[in-house]
């Protein structure tokens, strides 16, 4: 079935048959190393974690009109869609391999702005060497949707969960807080290098990557770590235009926030202003018991469905 | 946040955070073997393929008003959402082990409608002992749509590509085709038992799960394996009131379609009626040299975007 074009020279979705526009996303994927079979074929078949190391698996998605607005670039979309998976893949230090993506969109989508999120999706993927396998398509009468589920692998000794952190840890977060919404949302580097430099060189207590805002993602570290927690809210590191608020509430910063003892806490800085120099790393606040009460309430991030 | 009740007692997913829904919604997920960390930290940990197996990765999702409408069981969505990757483990000849599941959902949908859903995700996922490992949840001002991901494995000697037939094979069909859209959509088996028996015993050159019909699949198998097809449509297995139309072009059969040599035809056809009494198998046509363009055009099974 050839694809008619309409009047504009731009063909939508609805023009074109499921197999074709697959076929045309498809064909400019990279297939990297260890892929057995990728798209084409009713699964994907991949090389599993070798030596003994973990697989890990995370999904993720974005929404129109939820996670990014119509004016966004489709650019954009693509790789926050494949980015806020692998940003989970930091927070627990593992190494991403292998995504697949189903993408939900109205048949009045033009195909070029489908082809541009594939080539958001593409370049994030290939910006930590992750081979998107698979892809499945639907239409919808409603608004667009993009599903990214990835795995990959960590070793045995190096994950860290949200439920190591001790009273008494320091608290260290990565980069700077709020505001992201204005334009980092949408390119956002995850600090996958970041983290598993940390746990090359670390005891990470316990991690998590801030996508729901501090306010949010501290509370559920705590709480998963069963501990209580203080912040100096004033040595918050802002991005500019951000004020305390903003970093506290925004969300989507994808930086990271980790508990360490505090015996390590001078080395980690020493070692990471040196191997990091443009990125800063700031002690906000520690754990303290859970029995203390004296947890500071801090307003809530972002919340789906509210 | 204690979660408002409406005046008629249903509680609506706008009243209630996403953490305390996934809570409610994962505290009843069985955590399976192999589960080293599940839903509850930033990604799932879980033990990848022994002895050298290879890693088996499917997504694919189902959407309110394209896949299913406001009339179905929530029990049977959920069903559906989870059988219709794990039919693709099937075509390959794998065993599915891990699923995530992302949720989309409008806040005016009740927290019981979520619920049931997940309660028929988990029916499906036990039945083939699969574990789900993550939710993600995300708001919409749209229609509903639910992607479930699975990972699994399969042996290396043992998968089943769509390339893999030659001109010359049989065609074989299990079960009945056509209708499906009446009821079987929602409680459809994937034939996983019946896949991973035939690969025990039997050299399958070529298989794919019959979703979009076969008049959609049949030429995708033949185009990946570079051959051309006839069938005798009068030989279709047809479902109580479904005609060879039907057969051809409903969809949504999630019966195998697979080549094998001739001369293992017989010992199939005795075997198969042996270890499954209650499920035909049929010989529907064979595969044929491409140049001979006698390929059959058969009507097209259903397209998406279309």
């Amino acid at each position: 079935m050839k694809p008619r074009r309409s009047a504009a020279g731009r063909t939508r979705l609805g023009e074109i048959g499921e197999d074709l526009l697959l076929e045309k996303l498809l064909r400019r994927l990279p297939s990297g190393e260890g892929v057995i079979a990728g798209s084409g074929d009713d699964a994907a078949i991949v090389v599993g974690p070798s030596g003994g190391d973990l697989a890990v698996l995370k999904t993720d998605c974005v929404v129109e009109d939820v996670h990014f607005d119509r004016r966004a670039t489709p650019e954009g979309i693509g790789w926050k869609a494949m980015m806020r998976p692998l940003s989970d893949f930091a927070a627990v230090s593992a190494l991403p391999k292998f995504a697949l993506v189903t993408l939900i969109a109205g048949k009045e989508k033009e195909v070029a702005w489908v082809t541009r999120i594939y080539r958001g999706l593409n370049r994030a993927a290939a910006r930590f060497r992750v081979s998107i396998v698979g892809g499945e398509t639907s239409g919808t009468p409603g608004p667009a949707a993009i599903s990214v589920s990835v795995m990959g692998q960590v070793e045995k000794k190096r994950w860290v969960s949200r439920s190591g952190g001790k009273a008494g840890d320091l608290l260290f977060v990565t980069g700077r807080l709020g505001g992201s919404i204005r334009a980092k949302h949408l390119r956002f580097v995850p600090r996958i290098a970041e983290s598993r430099w940390l746990t090359a060189n670390f005891r990470i207590h316990a991690m998590i990557d801030l996508s729901d805002g501090l306010g949010v993602d501290l509370p559920r570290l705590a709480r998963a770590s069963g501990v209580g927690f203080q912040i100096n809210r004033e040595q918050l590191p802002l991005n500019r235009g951000a004020n305390i608020d903003n970093a506290i509430s925004d969300g989507e910063d994808y930086e990271l926030l980790f508990s360490i003892s505090p015996r390590d806490s001078k080395r980690l800085q020493t070692l990471w202003a040196r191997k990091f120099p443009k990125l800063p790393l700031t002690q906000i606040g520690c754990f303290t018991q859970l029995s203390t009460r004296n947890s500071q309430l801090l307003p809530r991030g972002y919340v789906h469905f509210q």
